[in-house]
C-alpha cells in the first residue's frame, strides 16, 4: 500500500473548481467536536501585533490611491498609530481626506507567499489629542526604534486609525472579514513569537506524540506518522499519514494558553492526554 | 585623539532642523568629481526587480482606499504584473476604476525599517491583451512559482500596471520622485543580488584596500579605517574614521558594471588604482 495521495492542489482564492479528485481521508474514529480555532479577528489582530511596518492606502489631491510604506504601533485594541510628516505624500492626504487602509504582511520567508498570512484594515485615521495621544505616542515608541528622533518635529503628526472593516487572509483558502468590535475585542496569540521554534522542535524530536495525538485524539487510528504545520493558543495542526492517504487535522489544547511561554505545557498535556487514551 | 564623532542624526524625511552641531569631516585633499549615483528611477527599478510581493492600493465602491497584498512580474520595461481574481476585492476594484499604486518594499532585516528601500508606483491597471497578454503572463509566471495553476481560472484577469509617477525613497534623507519616461528606460541594477555578500566579504577579508580607497581616492589622507555600506553598479560606499572624525563617502568604479557577477573585478581595479597612486 502506497501513500502519494494529497491533499487536493488548493485554489488560491478558496474557491474549488469542479474537480473529481478525492479529498483527503476522513478519520476512522468519529471525533467529538471541531477544535478550536483562531477566529478572523484573532488572526488579525495576530498579525498586526508581530510586527511594525505596513503599507498605507490613502487618498492623493486628485483622488488617486497613493501606497506608501509606514511603521506604526499599536493601542490595547488594536488600533495602530501612525506618526507621519506633512513633508511625505501621506502625511498630506490624510488632514484632507482621513480614508485610509493599511495593510500588514507576515513574512513568507522560503514559503509561497500567496499561502501567507496578511490583513488589510480599513478605516479613518484621526490625529490623535488629549490623553489618547500620550498613549498613541507611547505605542508608537514602544514599536518604532529611535521614534524619538523625529516624532516632536513640528512636521509630524501622530494619527490613530479608528478601523470600521477588517479583511484576513491566512494563506489558500483560509480567509475572513470581520467587523470593528469583533477586531477590538479580540486578543493577539500569546504564543505566536515561539510557535515556529515549538513547531520545528516537536516535528524533530517528538514525531512518536504526534503520532499518539494523531490516532488517540483526531480519530486516525490507522496513522503511521504525524507532522505539525502550525501551533496556536488552541491547538496543533497536523497532516497526518495514512495507508488511505494524507490528510490535514488538528488536536486542541485543554485550555486555550493565555502566557507566552504556554506551549511546552500545554503540548506536554496533549501528549498524556493521548497517551492514557491509547493504554486505556 | 578621539574618534567619537558620528556624523549627525539624521532627520527620517530627510529636512535637517535647525542644528549647531558640526557636519562631519571634509576630506582633505580635493576630489575631483563627485562619485556616479544610481538615479530614482534605477533605484526604483532595482527595487521592483529585487522582489514579487508588493501592496497594491485600489479604490473601493465607495471610494475609500483599500489596500492588499499582492505577488507580481514585471515587464522589460519596468510595468509590473498583476494576476487578480474578482472573488477578491482587489480584483472588483480595477475593473470599476482602473487607478491604482503599487509599493514594492525591500526586507530591512535587522535594520531600521525607516531606512530601507521602497517605492510607490502610482498608475492605471489594464487588462493586457493580445501580444502583451503572453509577455505579461510569461512575466508573472517566471516570478510568482505556482502561478500556472490559477492564473487560467475564470475569475482571474492579468494587468498591467501604466506606471505615471513613481517616488523613491531609500532610506533617511534620500528619496526623490520621477517620471514614467525614467523609469522605463532605466535599468535594474545587476549586482543588487551579490552586493550584500560582497559588502560583507570586503570589510571582513580587505580593510586594508578600503582604507587605501579613502586615502587615496576619496580625500580622506587622514583616514584610519574605512568601512563599506553599500556597493553597487557604480561604485562602494564608504564610511571613513579619521582623526577629526567620521564621515560617509564614495569611491566609484572606472565602468559601470553591467553584469551580476562584475563587483569582483571592478572591485580589484579599485584597490589596484588606490595602491598605485599611494605608490606614485
Amino acid at each position: 500500500v502506497t501513500d502519494t495521495t494529497a491533499p487536493a492542489a488548493p485554489n488560491p482564492h478558496g474557491d474549488a473548481p469542479a474537480t473529481t479528485q478525492p479529498g483527503p481521508p476522513p478519520p476512522l474514529r468519529e471525533v467529538a467536536e471541531d477544535v478550536r480555532r483562531r477566529t478572523a479577528a484573532e488572526e488579525a489582530r495576530t498579525i498586526v501585533a508581530g510586527s511594525n511596518v505596513a503599507t498605507l492606502a490613502s487618498l492623493s489631491t486628485d483622488g488617486h490611491p497613493w501606497g506608501s510604506f509606514v511603521t506604526y504601533g499599536t493601542l490595547a485594541d488594536g488600533s495602530p498609530v501612525l506618526c507621519l510628516s506633512t513633508m511625505a505624500e501621506h502625511g498630506r492626504n490624510l488632514p484632507r481626506d482621513p480614508r485610509a487602509s493599511l495593510v500588514v504582511a507576515t513574512r513568507a520567508g522560503d514559503n509561497d507567499p500567496l499561502d501567507s498570512g496578511r490583513v488589510t484594515l480599513a478605516g479613518t485615521a484621526e490625529a490623535a489629542t488629549g490623553l489618547e495621544l500620550d498613549d498613541a505616542r507611547d505605542a508608537y515608541k514602544a514599536a518604532v526604534q529611535g521614534a524619538e528622533a523625529f516624532m516632536d518635529f513640528g512636521d509630524f503628526t501622530t494619527y490613530v486609525l479608528r478601523v470600521a472593516r477588517v479583511r484576513w487572509v491566512g494563506g489558500f483558502g483560509r480567509m475572513d472579514s470581520t467587523d470593528a468590535a469583533s477586531y477590538a475585542a479580540a486578543q493577539p496569540d500569546p504564543v505566536a513569537v515561539s510557535a515556529p521554534y515549538a513547531v520545528a522542535h516537536l516535528n524533530e524530536d517528538h514525531a512518536d506524540s504526534l503520532l499518539e495525538m494523531a490516532q488517540a485524539l483526531a480519530g486516525y487510528t490507522d496513522a503511521t506518522a504525524a507532522r505539525c504545520t502550525a501551533a496556536d493558543r488552541y491547538g496543533l495542526d497536523l497532516v497526518v499519514s495514512t495507508p488511505r492517504g494524507r490528510a490535514p487535522t488538528r488536536v486542541g489544547f485543554a485550555e486555550p494558553i493565555i502566557a507566552p511561554n504556554g506551549l511546552r505545557s500545554a503540548t506536554v498535556e496533549l501528549a498524556r492526554r493521548a497517551k492514557a487514551v491509547l493504554a486505556g
